[in-house]
């Protein structure tokens, strides 16, 4: 993709987001901005929207990490972190001693297999294994070219283990229904869902 | 595993095998032991057997990177190799510029990021990408624990492709063809395909 196209699609969701972003606040409705990178904290990933343009709050961003630690904590869940170092700060207040469960995000170099091996024997070592993925994509586009994606590990984990991991990241169910709670918005009052990336940009209901 | 049962179970096969070996032999038959090592010559892994008792030469061994070899001459085809440092020597004359396919072998620490990454954008760069996996095995077990087998990171790369390996290992047909090529026979003058390993001992007819 060149630079001229990147630069287009960008000016166009920029200026979609702003767009919708001031018509549904001036609505009274609420909105919520979900978003699959995990290899970053909400933090750092908004500074960097900010920098591109973007007016936009923590508060108004749902990420899988923070996601899967409201999870973590209802269900008095312990990880092994198979994650991005630095999306790990998300996870500070998380108890990760004996592990009862492993939690899988975009790692990128930290896949390595002696750290796959170590989610895998955390995961044997388990009466009910409980793999959590944070998201399941196949692969993404870096300006040095394509990269797996956290999907792909956690498809290699299913696999090695006879698991089905629960996936918290979009298209799930289970990351919507936990944007709702960080809005206060029960299922039923939801109106619309939306979506807007760097391919497409649509609309549709839930 | 305690060593006392290791050793037993290395007692039983070694008897097992010599037993059956020897009259097998005595009755004429052509015998051929199948192997889905995959982390070292087969030179190596005949030296290894016979250091442990057992009566066996190379040429009585099919393993999957030889078979592998013979069909990417008759395919034409040069692969970009994500195997262990120690079978790379059976791939010594192949042509692996240019690659049109991957094979992948239990790598063990070469399954990086990085190395896996490479390997998949090979992939995703062919009209018609084809995925060689040397076995499909989930997990095997050393001494200091269990260990992800190469088949784990063969669905990782069907999963980022979508596309399906072919497998050469047992138990797939294809690999007992290149065991019966190799002897000189043909499927039709096959008279047994027997199993022997660490766990149980039988027999079954294909």
């Amino acid at each position: 993709m060149s630079d001229t196209s990147q630069a287009s699609i960008w000016n166009c969701t920029y200026t979609l987001i702003k767009h919708f972003r001031s018509r549904i606040k001036a609505s009274g409705l609420k909105l919520q901005f979900c978003t699959n990178e995990t290899q970053a904290t909400r933090e750092k990933f908004v500074e960097k929207l900010q920098r591109l343009g973007f007016d936009i709050a923590v508060n108004e961003v749902t990420a899988p990490a923070p996601a899967v630690c409201r999870i973590l904590k209802e269900r008095n869940m312990r990880p092994y972190l198979l994650v991005h170092d630095d999306v790990i700060p998300e996870f500070a207040d998380i108890d990760k001693t004996s592990p009862n469960c492993v939690v899988v995000g975009d790692a990128a170099d930290n896949f390595s297999y002696k750290n796959l091996n170590e989610a895998f024997q955390v995961l044997m070592g388990l009466k009910n294994p409980v793999l959590i993925s944070l998201g399941k994509g196949r692969y993404y586009k870096e300006t040095d070219g394509l990269k797996l994606d956290v999907g792909v590990y956690m498809k290699a984990l299913e696999y090695a283990c006879d698991i089905q991991a629960e996936v918290v990241g979009k298209p799930a169910k289970m990351f919507f229904q936990s944007a709702l709670r960080e809005m206060g918005v029960e299922p039923h009052q939801q109106l619309l869902l939306a979506k807007i990336d760097s391919k497409e940009a649509m609309w549709y209901s839930d």
